[in-house]
């Protein structure tokens, strides 16, 4: 019953970034906020770095949901950027299937607020319609682990693969020699651990 | 191995309100009382909302286990409903079966005490006669987490949905245009972190 | 080393509630929202029920922390409401303080968000005037459990007492013949397996 | 700051279970409902082997609280049983204060459901009236564990001492050699651990 | 995806017991004690109420394992006992399979110490040799969360079925018409929620 | 028994960072590190921003426990900076303490790495000079809960305030007018959940 | 859907250390730091006494992610080591493919650092070439339980079995009489609970 | 209400480890056996490295609570070793006594199993006698956090102070120029995370 490893390729891929509103994001209890934040960042960054074609999408965004977190908005000036009049599942709008078709990519990686619904009814759509779809678990939040749990059931009977940033970074970098010192800027920035190893690092070999 | 999308469909689909029983709640610890008592009203409030046919089940309602909590017999009055003389899984009782048969829907939504019993194994006949089944998780509760998991375990290897009520009002609502009083009503009493959201937008855009 | 029992007397107490403001309550993450809300309600009906003085106060209330929770504004329409202008330790402002002074009780009891500040702060400076501080555990939240065990050791090691709102009600009341309808109905209104008790109760001894 | 070291003396200890009572049980929370069953009981038998005065108390037993689990009436058939008409503090009830006046020990154990109410107001009452209170806190059971550390933080501040049901026997029996059947049998009844110890302990050393 | 329902018939169902010895309980830390036991002493009463086959067997009793916990061999004096001299799979010993096989059935209910070996390891076996496999996972135990989450994982992927004893007992029941007072005294045996419930009944009900 | 409430002034209170080292940093596991690492950075922007004095100290820089983390050399460029040639209690050190000394202030906020050893030794050495000692307990972290919940006991009995980062920010603000927009920048790099709030209220407000 | 029982053989398989290096391992949050050295160790211990063929990894070496646990390379002096000049997927390293075809073995026990990384990509890799993949989940670490479980999901669902390092020992040994005193050494050295029976056992059989 | 800074010094302390036996450990439960095991090797270690007088007793050890671990009495071939014959509280055995007063030491450093009886019996007696008293609390276990926090309050409210071994070898060494290499070697051998950071140290620095 393997089936074969759906690797991503950073020429494959984009990502779509869905109701990261901050309304919405009072709503995220199953990670603590401080972590949150920056996984969601940490995701961004690295849509960035790789240059994947990015989407952002919103719901409502002039109602109680409010605006996409300002952040997201600067890193992607230029992306397409869906504000859906009304559809919960994004999907179902079509500028923004439109847009995703329009990158041409067979590989989607999906964040969103919160999990069993942003992410999970675009994911379980992506599927049916054959796109290979990875969940970017830890960008995504939801109420609490019971549901968090419940959606990640769902969309991985489904057929979706749920990762986290750090694996996802791994994955599409694929060797440190493609660059060094950016894929560990992106850590550096992203994961404290690995910041302090680095300056321990430094001030031995550099004395910086 | 990738699934078709299963989607819920509010012309298609049916409640199961399962041993929801003022005896048996005490039996429930896999939930804190205060939110189970909420998921379970909030369950019933969008059962109420997208008018979708429910049917109540209890359990020797005469004896320990106790009547149905009386909250979902008064928003259910003409709601068919079967007091089981002893069948343990309600699909075992004619009645029932009969009951669901009569709606004439394709997707069932379940919820009930305890999950791995009450909602179990009606869930498990219910897929086995070719019913798409949508197991409410945090409207079902049971002893504690090893056995809530054991159950979800096997609930979803047999093909039924884990999704939480949240969820499932979203996927049957589909666009926030079909009504958005409604449903953000429905949200605003049952998840206090949307109603602040609501309280604060207000204030700010309409003085109240 | 020990104390005299400091009782709660309802023809001496008051409660003073700080800062329960729509966008604050985005901060509490060391309770979970549906059992906080039920407990923040829990405490306004006992004061209601006891007929305490209750004084209202708002940190901010026009800007990002939000307006008071309708839910309390509705139910003390005549309490003494101070919207203080800058004063993050309500016993800074003289209003506060002269509206506490103005109910001639000693015994203050307290809740807020957040538990450091808003709880704390004034609950300290209660203490040092020579009331009796009783602060409501479990209508007080914070960012996360270290916070609030950070607050509990400051208020506790200066003389504050830690009381959940049943326990408040419990002293407050003495003893049940006082009035045994009323003070079932504030605990089945506020706590769900006591109201299974009743329901069980009731349907046996009563058919209903 | 140190105090003496108050010690349980069997010769001077009395024991208060206080509103074990079936219906208030579905209220404690904050103890898995199988180890609180075995503490409760644990206790008991102690108070038994160590032929120590016992006083049994309920609340309100013939409403919704429920009558007094039969294994603690059917172990103590002559101990003196108050059925409070309506006191919450069992202490506010004469009878029950005659009674332990009457056993004329000065060091009273006391557990009881819930703890912050039917624990907490009786011990702070007699810390009060000059006894030394020991609280078995894992006999003593409440809605969750916010509630039951603010219990202990008013209940030790106040000079209670805090002490489970092992360290009691253990306190009280002082040297195995005054029984080393009888506290063998207590533990090997209530700590599943001591009695495979036991178990593989006999098996190699008597063939059984 | 969805398979038939493997429903548990009672006159198809045999339980093996493996290697629940005083030793290797020390290893159990993945449950509490005092449920723990309960769990193993009601799947065996179950065993029992239901008359299904029942087999025993020992992992080098006379060694540090220790003995088969004596509560177990005496609810069980006639069952095939089989202490195997060396075999860690249990399905590598042929007596433990001729007996089973011996019993004619072909569900197998497997519990034992620890999970991912003692319970695992036959598991597999017996799956591979086509019997319907029911794991009881609250009266298995192991080392830690990880170590169990792992063998329910591999276990599960490979066919078997995640249930506990309650619902073990549920589903052999059927209808609780079969025998109303010995399901409800196994329930009050082992579950305390329930016998609270049945105390209280009966109390009401019937003065006593 | 209770004590005059010690609250921090701004203008006598000077802040102590000790052994916030790269390498150290990798022994904290009682906080999750995005989290940690804000809470110290929210320590020493809350430092910088009442501009309270503030000395730095580490230990043994050059070895395994490697270099103070850059961003806190960076905030403090002019501050007293003591690397202590082996005391580990940093109150042994001469010039630390003479630093403090220096500052005239009696107020001293203490926070480091690990919390039992390099904040509880200088903590209980400042006390018994009879400063007045604040730790703030989420800015300092150690090995796991129960080596900080056993120095917190320590430092607590032995006179020390706990407090948290957020708690000192308003006790030594005291009054939102005195800065609405530098207090409000502090919370909003520190809190997402304020961020969030701020940018929903800005755009409702402002349009931005 | 059962699939045949992919049984260890000891004659089949190869254990592959992927990157545990000093640097990698203040990364792992996922499982206390004694105890997964001790699991490691564990791993590696059996792998000798198995005589498992086993080959290592490391991922920059020279760089932050420091040295191979010096415990590791002495173990192994004469294991083939790679240390990869950049590939993250140790499987794209053609040196340590190469090693692992040379060892003939079809069976491939996986354990490393970080989880979702550099165990979970060969692991993927390896399936897809058609081995038999075995993570040793308690001797792998990551981030967090979050970022773990996302990386069970995405192995298990392609054909991974998750195991931990006890169950493979008794996988691999089959029989204890193939050697008794060498398994229960194994045992004895890595599991502190089995240590203490041993040592029970021994002073009561052997009076030592 | 500060006291004076009890402060540990190597010329004064004496190490008392109380009933550390191999049947006893099977009751711990509230730390997980690997860090426990650690803990008190640890602490057993630095003993020896500060040669602070160190006392062995064991409680019934001919029985099932088991001799004695070997490592201990390998540790401490010449320390005083009392086998009580039934006492409990360890200071009840004069021979215990006699040798603690025989060291002339008066800090008395206490670790065991079970918290609440074995460590907090001694620590409360020797309290009373006017020793100062020092908990080791991370080398004491017991059944489970409930009864910890218990034992925990007792003593400190009696006066002990709570401390873990690496905070006592901190107090205890002072300054690292007393000796680096020997408290490295010590912190090596008991924390993981501190082993790691100085391998990496040494490879940078001394290419080893």
């Amino acid at each position: 019953m393997t089936t074969a490893y759906k690797r991503l390729d950073k020429d494959n891929a984009a990502v779509l970034l869905v109701d990261h509103q901050a309304g919405l994001l009072s709503l995220v209890r199953d990670i603590e906020p401080d972590r949150f934040k920056n996984n969601v960042l940490a995701l961004a960054d690295l849509a960035k770095y790789f240059k994947l074609p990015t989407i952002l999408t919103t719901s409502f965004e002039t109602g109680p949901n409010g605006p996409l977190v300002p952040e997201l908005k600067a890193l992607f000036p230029e992306a397409p950027y869906i504000a859906r009049p009304g559809q919960i599942n994004a999907w179902d709008n079509e500028d923004f299937v439109k847009a995703i078709k329009a990158t041409g990519k067979k590989q989607l990686i999906i964040a969103g607020v919160v999990t069993e619904v942003c992410v999970a009814f675009p994911a379980l759509s992506a599927l049916e319609e054959g796109f290979e779809v990875f969940v970017v678990t830890d960008a995504s939040g939801t109420f609490n682990a019971l549901t968090r749990d419940s959606a990640w059931n769902r969309m991985s009977n489904a057929g979706a693969q749920l990762m986290t940033w750090f694996g996802l970074a791994c994955e599409l970098h694929r060797d440190w020699r493609n660059d060094v010192e950016g894929l560990a800027t992106l850590f550096s920035n992203h994961i404290p651990d690995y910041r302090n190893l680095m300056t321990s690092y430094n001030t031995l070999t550099q004395g910086k």
